[in-house]
């Protein structure tokens, strides 16, 4: 007996019953189908390699759901496909744990689910569990996903936050704060008009890529939340090391710049969600910088700054007139629900 | 410079800067540290075995957060670990997705928090990867924890719901409905005093004791949300066979049965968090229940039915009275937010 057709999501969805079942054959089967998944038990299986399992998890609560550049479902998978991807490893599978509001539009859903679909092909990546939760109207807002990628990294690469070494490049590959500041107009809360998109992407291509030509990487990480100084700033404090910035270097949108102008923002703290510091020994910055502005992607990548050992666990920015300060971790929040 | 002493959770909490920072260090490192988290990256490097690796998500929106028995932390541990262990792989790592309701207590997020280690110290995992996330207030219920779990399979174990055949017997590992009765109970909604407990609990333990001592089991799986005739609706369908249950040999409390009369639930369909089915060759079910009676969480395991060829696709239910009739898959929802 078929189940009458919804058009929202109701209590039921989430009975782990046949509701359940119809959603997943409807929404989720229907585009995130591989042979993993399709086995219906309640765990994946998957075949091992050699060489050390590297894994991260990450939920999503952004608001709103659908912005300039993407949606949560784009940024569910690139997110985590990221966090595997910067390790040095080729992220191969995702899981993805919907929590979703009474009510809520499986038009939407289904729009996101295609997304997340899209993301993860592009990506390289297969879905290979997922579990579905519903909650009462107004005890969740509208949709939030979890996702946990995985993937497997060759033994003889070390990648990693502890790798910064005094004589290393600081090298960014593009543009900062498109991602905050595309979440803000999505908000309505710029007050004008602006063509600003989040740069929301998977960067694991990018990554191989540039592994694949450039030896010697010591560390990858995407600066998201708490944004480029919060990100440097742990860095330094893994490595016990220095990094200094030249501020006239830091490539960042001129809409970027004014729109954080307006707001008091400081475009080095803004989320960011389709960039990677990467940081090498400055010998093979020039070869890094090739490789990464050969792809569309990382086109506007630039060399920002540099290591050296003291003062240990500090971030300092060379201003244009200059001085130096301090770049401290970002202290409270400037824009939540941000990813 | 020390953050000021929070009570509560604020929005900061969730920035990934200096306040994130010092939530992880109060609260969660205390607890869960271990060397792979340790290693403060986004990604966690775990060393790789032989055989399958073994997936399994879920999202954990159970209310209220504490309960007879348990709380979320134990739920979470404990639900994953589960879905785990009935592959027949040993459990052996977690990741951890907080999103936390601005205002939330943090001396409650601390007990939940030291719930979940306790629970994976007993269950033997570690957890390796974490992420927080704070929701202005009413745009999430308190509290949501998602976690993934991992684990090796050996090449040599095949278990799944694909594999029930004609012949075999289905054993339940003790009584039905417990966890869904005490939420219930703790919602103050049964009216009634009560001292049934959820039997929130990891399983790994008694099924790796029931894999070492009895050969060729077929499927494990944890009868939680849709409860048992959801569960063993899907095994059925997975398997192309038909389960006939025997209706008095089922074990259910006479306390649950009570609390279902009054509410109108069949005990069936309600959830289970620390329950195992076990179907597997007629000639080792004794030894099976043997096994399973011999250990404090086992010791009500019951004989409760058999699997033949047709009708395919079917479970049904003798009734004391001589009758048969057809256990569905549950419809509807009666309980929700119960995992």
């Amino acid at each position: 007996m078929p189940l009458p057709h919804q058009d929202v999501i109701v209590i039921g969805h989430g009975s782990g019953g046949r509701m359940t079942q119809d959603l997943i054959e409807r929404i989720f089967k229907k585009y995130l189908f591989n042979p993993i998944l399709s086995e219906g038990n309640d765990f994946a299986r998957i075949p091992a390699s050699s060489g050390s399992l590297i894994v991260s998890t990450d939920s999503h609560i952004i608001t709103p759901l659908f912005f300039p550049g993407g949606d949560i479902g784009k940024l569910s998978v690139s997110g985590t496909v990221n966090d595997v991807a910067v390790s040095g490893a080729k992220p191969l599978y995702l899981t993805a744990g919907f929590i979703i509001e009474e009510g809520f539009s499986i038009n939407e859903l289904e729009k996101i689910v295609i997304s997340m679909a899209e993301t993860a092909r592009s990506a390289g990546v297969q879905l290979v569990s997922g579990d579905t939760k519903v909650a009462e109207k107004g005890k969740v807002d509208k949709l939030f996903i979890n996702t946990t990628g995985f993937g497997w990294l060759p033994e003889e690469i070390r990648i990693g936050g502890q790798y910064a070494r005094p004589g290393d490049a600081v090298i960014v590959s593009g543009t900062l704060g498109d991602h905050g500041i595309a979440v803000l107009a999505a908000r309505g809360e710029l007050g004008f008009e602006t063509d600003i998109e989040s740069d929301v992407a998977p960067l694991n291509g990018l990554i191989s890529r540039l592994l694949e030509n450039v030896p010697d990487v010591h560390v990858l990480r995407d600066p998201t939340r708490g944004g480029l100084a919060t990100t440097l700033n742990e860095i330094a404090a893994q490595s016990n090391v220095c990094i200094t910035l030249e501020e006239t270097d830091i490539p960042i949108r001129p809409e970027v710049k004014a729109a954080c102008d307006m707001f008091g923002f400081d475009p080095l703290y803004l989320a960011n969600e389709g960039k990677i510091i990467i940081i090498l020994p400055e010998k093979h910055a020039a070869k890094a910088l090739e490789i990464l502005r050969a792809t569309p992607i990382g086109e506007l990548s630039t060399r920002i700054g540099f290591v050296s050992d003291a003062p240990q666990k500090r971030v300092l920015l060379k201003t244009p007139i200059g001085g130096t300060r301090i770049l401290d971790v970002l202290a409270g929040e400037m824009l939540p629900r941000i990813c």
